[in-house]
């Protein structure tokens, strides 16, 4: 299962070389990311009340060609393979004339409120299996 | 008793009119004002943790010039007047060449840690005063 | 004439009081702004290419309730009067149940690629006065 | 030769996890990129107005330990090899106890200004090898 998410670029995101400037991606990513689970049927927000936190491990990104202000663009997020310890989403960005323009994932782990690592819920796992 | 901080204008702060983008001065201050905290001998991580919480009421701000990427800015910050239920806390921003190119103010409020007002802590108070 | 924009708080756009930083809501004006400017029939990232630039020169700001992560908020923004050298843009930001969080205001002029004043192009001062 | 920059966590860069978010530190990478080729003697806003480019293709960041409000933290940086379509800097980013909390790269190609690929300037890469 994969999720679309989608963002306009804002002016305040743009910089002087008038490109959306490249450490927004990891804001859109997150945005995606937020919104795959939901679509999982996982409000991260309640998640962290629950004591289920996803703090980031790692991020990679390629940028293939620039976004610019106000562009309309397109995320898709998907998780790729079966949580374990840790668990990676994966990102494609497309502009409005349907060229991806960039591509990246992030590496999660499932950690409670003390900030120690723990299993991903089984219900996630089994979320994430059935609708692969 | 004012203090002066100094800030670098980063290159993910200027927008497409080459502009450090007007959002980041509220950032700023908000620099500018923790290091005014620590001078009156509050670290205001230290004070959250105490279940002092400072949550911003309003913010002013007047742009006079603008800064660019890479210029080296001096924030000059002070309380205005007595702490009461609420304070205020003005911001100057000069440029390299001396120039004031903004303005501002914020007001804030005591907070605990259930989101309550509270009154200004007796030692925050008596440091303002003192040190006026 | 007044337009709402919808904005989703975003996590990165958080702060360790669980808080939405204060200054988001100056981005969120923005793309607010924008998008009333496009009601109106004013693409603005045409219009900087055109030779028409919207600098910032005040914004103020009075935060009334906290906004959250996930939330969905609802900005109004609409001109206040009939521009002349500057205008005034009014915002009030809502949240789900409908509360008003937050209202505020920015002021700008007409700037040219040169980064000199000019004046308000007709066509908009006339979709303003017609729009009112 | 590698340089290293300072910077102290800003509270707007915390989020509710009461980390720094993850996407500052790309922002951070490029703050002490830059400081980087300010010690090879390159002023990159000077080079930009000279018609050199530095646009991104590439980030990778691996998250070892959080940072937190006001940490003051050391950003290691250094170009990793020689300069050729494109190049590489490596940072490492360590905590106020000398723990390393994060790693990563960025690679770089040089751009003109109407966003074709260059080579790099010849004294560039001369500051590189000599350097190394």
């Amino acid at each position: 299962m994969k999720h679309t998410a989608q963002i306009r670029v804002r002016y305040a995101e743009t910089d002087q070389m008038k490109f959306a400037h490249h450490s927004n991606y990891i804001v859109w990513f997150e945005y995606a990311r937020i919104e795959l689970l939901r679509r999982y049927g996982f409000d991260y927000g309640q998640m962290e009340k629950d004591g289920f936190l996803l703090p980031v491990l790692e991020v990679g990104v390629s940028y293939l060609k620039p976004a610019f202000f106000d562009d309309l663009l397109r995320i898709e997020a998907r998780v790729a393979g079966i949580p374990r310890s840790s668990f990676k989403i994966e990102y494609k960005v497309f502009n409005e004339t349907g060229e991806m323009i960039c591509d990246g994932y992030s590496r999660h782990a499932f950690m409670n409120k003390v900030n120690k690592a723990i299993k991903p819920p089984k219900n996630f796992i089994k979320a994430v299996k059935e609708n692969i």
